[in-house]
């Protein structure tokens, strides 16, 4: 099977290592507006040879539409007036809503199946690409009933040969799932090393200092604009609702402080330890 | 030498672990309030035997104070009215200030080393005590002219073969930077899980999506109260002023989003990721 990657990075390049490590496609084409990252995929056994966009697709079975979410939203009608009915698309990206409303009139939106796996690391490019990314992760397939039912067995069968835990969902409920557990997340992180770096004038002592605790809760910190804007974008009224929540969630704590009312911080950290029992 | 914990939970237990591990010392006594983690620690190889405050203290060279910073405040007058010039008592606490503040006056003052081990993980009780746990983090003492040089060379040798990095601060910028690097995370990690759980009724899919991202920024949300209300309680002023700050820089992401100004939102990410420059 001949597989086409569009973005050679992080997630498409994971993708493609551990398709290829298990047989299931035999010949991978890149797609990569950054001439760079083609060469260093090549380098790294990810893709067997860079190509235009419309050779790629001309001459895949699978097209793996992995770039950030704007362009994603932009591309994908596009390749569906280029592809055929023995062909799949699968997107990989972290909003939903918008992608699938981009294309619900196309005449090929049966070709289409729209797949969010959940992993990801703070690093990007070719070089950050690891084939065992995604065993034991959820692969979240949104509106199945919209894509032709070989396209989605397609899907079904890329996301059981990465190891992935098959969830189903339609578009509008991932991306407020999403909202809460994913991308609330990275603006905390981000609003913390901002505020580290605002106080903590001394760099030196941030890096002597730092705990473990602090590492993995700023760790997300380090992800790039180019991924992150147009998921915040995208999924913008979802994201200013939880943001919100977040927002009188940290009030409380400050309340609590200010009034040294300690039965009620107590109480604030009790009903947050119940997130033991849910996550490992 | 004999040594005396206060505390054989996780910092307390890990220390003894790893000092027994390399000889340091050769009889380990435990006080703990909890006869439970008496009988634990002693059948995990923390201690030789559980004791009273008042014997323990009686026959060991050194003696580290591991309970919560609430706990160490009260109880370190009453161990330094027992000790005498050739007997060393640190704390692991995680504020200074409070503690140091407490034994300003006290005779034996010089007998006590203010320190603090700048690792920890969201578990508690013997049973989460790890050896090698120490290794390559940061170990601050506080105020060390106002130890007595023997006493401050013990706790040297104590970090050294703990493998931490000693680093020297008073006690009173301790607990500023502590503010920005340890408390704040936790905070921000409680809010957070609080935030999800309020708006995510549906606890397996909390579970069934949670990604990496989230699960390293909310794990600090499992620690305990017993912990952390003390510390919060003790660096109050330094605690609500960071808290103000981050709730000042998470209204800067709410504003970006509001206003569709992603030049902004771009903005304060870059600035985040400053922080890939500082931390590893």
């Amino acid at each position: 099977m001949k597989l086409t990657i569009i973005g050679t990075g992080l997630i498409g390049g994971s993708i493609a290592l551990k398709l290829r490590e298990k047989h299931f496609v035999d010949c991978v084409y890149g797609v990569d507006q950054n001439e760079q990252h083609l060469v260093e995929a090549k380098e790294l056994g990810i893709i067997d040879e860079g190509s235009t966009l419309e050779n790629a697709i001309q001459n895949s079975d699978l097209i793996i539409l992995a770039i950030p979410v704007d362009g994603s939203r932009k591309l994908l009608p596009t390749i569906l007036d280029l592809v055929n009915d023995n062909q799949t698309v699968m997107d990989v990206g972290s909003t939903k809503g918008g992608i699938v409303k981009g294309v619900e009139n196309h005449p090929n939106r049966n070709r289409f199946v729209a797949f969010h796996p959940m992993w990801g690391t703070e690093n990007s490019g070719p070089k950050s690409a690891i084939s065992d990314s995604f065993a034991g992760r959820a692969g979240v397939i949104c509106d199945q009933e919209d894509s032709a039912p070989d396209a989605l067995k397609m899907v079904e069968e890329v996301a059981e040969t990465l190891g992935m835990n098959l969830l189903y969902m339609d578009a509008e409920g991932h991306d407020i799932h999403t909202a809460y557990i994913s991308h609330i997340s990275h603006i905390t992180s981000y609003a913390l090393a901002n505020t580290v770096l605002e106080k903590e004038r001394e760099e030196d002592t941030i890096f002597q200092l730092a705990s473990s605790g602090f590492s993995s809760t700023v760790r997300l910190a380090k992800s790039h604009p180019e991924m992150w804007v147009p998921i915040f974008r995208q999924n913008k009224e979802n994201v200013l609702d939880v943001l919100n929540e977040h927002i009188t969630q940290l009030r409380k704590f400050k309340s609590a402080l200010e009034k040294d009312n300690y039965e009620y911080l107590e109480e604030l950290i009790r009903n947050a330890n119940k997130i033991r029992g849910i996550l490992r």
